[in-house]
């Protein structure tokens, strides 16, 4: 027994490390400005996770959901993913002479990027037709990893997945840490996220909602694929980002961060929820070192979900005060 | 550092035995006999786990996919989701004095089964609409939550998430102290399953992949809720499974389990994946313990990927040979 007992104290003496906060406070959100912002998030995540608390919550309910575009990644000058249908059509041109001459792909190869906006909605599902679906799913990745390998922002000249935000990086860090488990839930579509989530923010793909098209399951030739119908199964935006939710996830999350009126439903969900909930808003607020816009963008509105962030007690974060930078260290 | 070097060691130590597989091979499938069927299935997972193995899998593409009627808890004499829904329809009857003369909900009423099977899929369609639609998510879950805790299984007199099967948790444990991620992909309701998943079986709402109903946000009164609407979203059945596995994992998976033709296509789907793959059938073979049926089963028809096993390289459970217990000591 008197050889035993040191070791097993040591050995809870150890356990009790490695279970209590891997990082204090003061690290954790290293590029965090100290304020009311960064303040309003750590006491919820204190007080959500001290047993014993009046606010405790269970690790099997700490739910948090984080929006893609704009919120975890830039989406100016527009949504990321449509650069990549765009270029995708350019690089298809050469099997599709008729684009020569059909809109919206002749405006697309000729690079007016103008005239592809204005031909709305109609115009880009085309867009999206043609670059998203009658593929399998397998072919889609590949199409999505080698242009992420190639593909650079216009204005940073980055890769499109280092165009993430470092102090959000670090919130979904230490979310992690304290036993929270992070989701995406955006309008953009779950089978191109899922390509870079795990790798990007530590996101595996099956905490990956978004917008999907139906799918349909075919042998072909001997070998079972999953086909990407053109057909819409799911649009993960407004109504329904809590719609996805509660179909993906199952929960009603705790912690949700958005920054558009697209969020608004998935705010206004998850903070009605009983209990102690947080929601957070970036307002793009640094046209210096990023972009500044509300509620006046085509790309990213934010109106409603700014008029009612007070009242519904939601935090909005200022980026050019509340962060001491924005993009993470290039790796390039 | 003389000081340190020692902790320092120590904690690797420690860490190291911590890191190491948790339980011993025999402990960990105590109610599995040793023979063909345990060995396949630890020989898969030391390979698949051993770093440095040609076989090895890292740890995030370790998805287990697990069918759950049948799969992981049993679904004679009818699918347990079906008693609910006749129990609701007998409990909801006060409220609805037309019943008593309306097809298949009558027969329901008198308690008389056969004739509501008879009703065939439209009157099973009716019963599935009165008790799963129309209402909040809300309400349907504490709906199937109170009924859980009161109905009893008919023949064995056990509440109905106590017809599980404890070498199928032994499983599902082995297979997460290993490193994987098990989800349920199951032709069941997803919202039905989620009620008892976690606590049953310990795989949370996320990870359980099922039929689902489309769904509306809305907010009443002041409340969002979430509306199941009565339309059909997604039958994760036969080609639906690796459909479900799509949208809602976003991974093929390398282990699955099923026990009948409904699993089919999951089984195909898995273990056409590239790399080591392990597809498991359960064949229900034990008349005196559970019940023996397969090919000409109303419920859980087990025809052709019985024929096709052996070709295809799955494994099947014979539940009378390969099993020392079938349900877990009773906690009532």
């Amino acid at each position: 027994m008197h050889l035993l007992n040191p070791l097993r104290n040591l050995l809870i003496a150890t356990l009790f490390l490695l279970t209590a906060p891997a990082i204090s406070l003061a690290e954790s959100l290293p590029s965090w400005n100290d304020g009311d912002t960064k303040k309003a998030i750590t006491e919820f995540v204190e007080s959500v996770t001290r047993e014993g608390s009046a606010d405790f919550i269970p690790e099997d309910q700490r739910i948090a959901t984080f929006d893609n575009d704009g919120t975890l990644w830039a989406e100016k000058p527009m949504y990321f993913q449509l650069i990549y249908a765009m270029d995708q059509v350019k690089k298809m041109a050469p099997q599709h002479p008729e684009w020569k001459t059909q809109e919206p792909f002749a405006s697309v190869i000729r690079g007016d990027t103008e005239k592809v906006l204005a031909s709305g909605k109609e115009g880009l599902m085309k867009i999206l037709a043609a670059t998203h679906t009658n593929m399998t799913a397998e072919d889609f990745q590949s199409a999505v990893t080698s242009w992420l390998q190639t593909a650079r922002h216009p204005k940073t000249n980055r890769p499109y997945n280092e165009m993430i935000y470092q102090p959000m990086l670090e919130l979904l860090t230490y979310l992690r840490a304290n036993g929270f488990k992070t989701f995406i839930v955006s309008g953009g579509g779950v089978d191109f996220m899922r390509v870079f989530a795990q790798e990007t923010y530590g996101i595996p793909p099956d905490q990956v909602v978004g917008s999907s098209l139906k799918a349909k399951y075919e042998v072909r030739d001997g070998k079972p694929v999953i086909l990407k119908l053109p057909e819409v199964n799911l649009i993960d935006d407004k109504e329904g980002k809590p719609v996805g939710i509660h179909q993906y996830i199952g929960q009603r999350p705790v912690f949700t961060a958005g920054n558009s009126d697209g969020d608004y439903q998935m705010l206004e969900y998850t903070t009605a929820g009983s209990g102690p909930r947080f929601g957070l808003i970036l307002h793009h607020t640094d046209a210096k070192r990023e972009w500044a816009y509300d509620r006046k963008s085509h790309v990213g509105q934010l109106n409603k979900a700014l008029d009612d962030a007070s009242k519904k007690g939601w935090t909005v974060i200022d980026m050019q005060k509340d962060w001491k930078v924005i993009f993470p260290a290039s790796k390039q």
